[in-house]
């Protein structure tokens, strides 16, 4: 379904280029994040609520960087739910900067509580497979 | 007093660079910000305990940028304390890299409770001011 | 003129905070500097053009802060021209969420050549000047 | 061979951490290019020469997170030279803090020519080859 798919846009900034010229890759992968909370946002949800017990940390990611980005491109990172098992979510993302595909990934977020600490795996709250599901990919 | 100030080494990293080839100057309040937290850690200290209740937000950042820093440049941070009032700290900190001096600037942070909500300030700890005093500029 | 000012908006993202719950200080330099340069965009420039010649290093900065910034916080930043002279530009910055302002600044930057180096500082172009100037507090 | 793992040492920085409390993944990506700089400079090298025409862009990342990282741990990346072929090269990372593993990793880079643009893959210069190689894992 088209509708499963968040398109962010955004614009590099100053601070996220190196001396290389180009956009730093460490900016790519928080770029993939941006548009998981963006997702999360349309879906009527934040992934980090004020009360600080539930939390989403990555436990994997994977990305290809197949073209540069440099100041003040514009570009759209398009991110949609891969797959959700009970206690973690899986995006798989494509940044774009018009016809030109900058990056392909994959990101993995778990389920945790924080508090008491240590953290521990917890299943998915039931609001959020609710809220998620129609950006779930078909 | 000589001992009065901490010298903190570091080197440049390829992140902390951007595309004017250079470090970035958010970069240079990120390093007197590390050479304040290695001075708390020589003093037996932790700016960040790990029970959360009080902080040291800065309130107040003034910075003069007088030379570049390049990728893999060695350079130093010498920070002491210049002021010390009941619930604020004032730091004076010069980076050189060997004879250059790279930046000068000053940052206050101030003591708070953070929790529960809304922060509010308070007085420094007594142990704290105790630490630091060697460190406070004659 | 109220049209020397210039709002930039923004929304804090995850990586801009830091444990203490809230955006670390050098993202609030960093939100100062996003403004600038879409003052600039606005005014028809870049400030950082492609051919790598001319740059801008900031050679100043001063920033109080008085209010924190939280996750997914919406927020302004007020940028104004407050002074160009030959070589330098300054800018006053408010950084408002709401009716609470978060943080004011001023930040100065230079006019270099880059190339051939080592840089050193020249005339800000005509262009620049003329471009600008409208956005010059009164 | 032993001698082919470099041992990159590190403290978490405040800013390096999120408003989870721990360390926001994009610094895990950034230790890991910290280390590889660190062998590249213990092989007697440097990945990012000051005339500008080389470079190394990454173009594959792999990580798996384990357990967290909280501000002032120290930890080491230890980073080894997985593969080389003419014109990328291969590492394989492993985060520890003490005998808990942080995370897990492999990052490949392309060499290529950055002037004039736009740029271009090339081979591996034959003294980055010959240095590189006693970190080749056997």
């Amino acid at each position: 379904m088209p509708v499963s798919e968040h398109r962010y846009r955004r614009r590099v900034q100053f601070a996220d280029t190196d001396s290389a010229g180009v956009v730093h890759f460490s900016w790519i992968v928080k770029y993939m994040e941006e548009a998981e909370h963006a997702l999360w946002r349309e879906a009527g949800l934040t992934i980090s609520p004020a009360d600080g017990v539930v939390g989403y940390p990555r436990v994997a990611l994977s990305v290809d960087f197949s073209a540069p980005l440099h100041f003040e491109d514009e570009f759209e990172v398009h991110v949609r739910v891969e797959a959700i098992s009970r206690r973690t979510i899986r995006y798989a993302h494509t940044i774009r900067r018009g016809d030109t595909v900058i990056a392909t990934g994959t990101m993995t977020a778990a389920c945790v509580r924080k508090t008491p600490a240590p953290m521990r795996a917890i299943e998915i709250p039931a609001e959020v497979l609710r809220n998620l599901s129609p950006h779930i990919d078909a």
